[in-house]
């Protein structure tokens, strides 16, 4: 987790919502990914998906089979399903989401069985410093938003 | 939908599940993608994915508002994630697909007042061509695979 987060903060730097995300195989990271939307004009560009591309790139594959994704906040549908598609076996995550999290908060998509494969999940790791992350990130928006308002 | 149609067949011809997508705004196509996971060792490139990121890159700009997809599937959850993000106005689509369908069968993400954007959808445009397509492939895969056993 302390690689995602390390992700996280690349995100941060960049001033997008800082959310990293790494894809751990037989304890070795195979690939890795922060959220980074706007720089790329790509709505699909979240840290899950960022690190699952990459993974898969790397291991000439589009499945990952064994493999577990790390990522520091619940992921959305978008991730959830992509997770299924690449046949993730592990989900750990840091905080829900309660507004788009796919993952126990709105939907619960690791367990659905009429979908073609599950994952295990385990949430609350490193929980805190995963939230505080988006926490100052937001109220830093805000902060700025107030001061220099625009039309 | 002929587009969409027409990318569909690139996928069938490049031996990957024969769907197709285009993005429309102001009726002009903005954004192209099939089918093509094992080809790019991509788990998320299916023809949505593809179709938005094509149109998001050409328009450089992550959200595609006021635009409409035409798939020639129902999507799967994480494209429908992916609508969903993009801002995504209308959703158009072939035939339904019972087994992972996001927009009618298992889940109805489109409607779901949870999620900060809606998309309007109409289903079953040109529905028979694009289920065709479908069991075509399938049907030959299952023939092939009957010739030409493997361990």
């Amino acid at each position: 987790m302390q690689a995602a987060l390390a992700e996280a903060a690349l995100a941060e730097a960049a001033d997008e919502v800082p959310i990293g995300a790494v894809v751990v195989l037989e304890e070795q990271i195979i690939g890795r990914g922060h959220n980074r939307p706007v720089a790329t004009s790509d709505p699909t560009a979240h840290a899950e998906i960022q690190a699952v591309r990459h993974a898969a790139q790397q291991f000439k594959n589009y499945r990952l089979v064994n493999a577990a994704l790390y990522t520091t906040v619940e992921p959305c549908l978008m991730c959830m399903g992509a997770l299924v598609y690449a046949r993730v076996k592990r989900l750990v995550f840091g905080c829900f989401d309660p507004k788009a999290g796919a993952a126990g908060s709105l939907y619960n998509i690791a367990l659905d069985t009429r979908l073609n494969h599950r994952l295990d999940v385990t949430s609350g790791v490193c929980e805190e410093e995963c939230r505080m992350l988006l926490q100052r990130f937001f109220r830093e928006k805000r902060f700025r938003h107030k001061k220099e308002p625009t039309d």
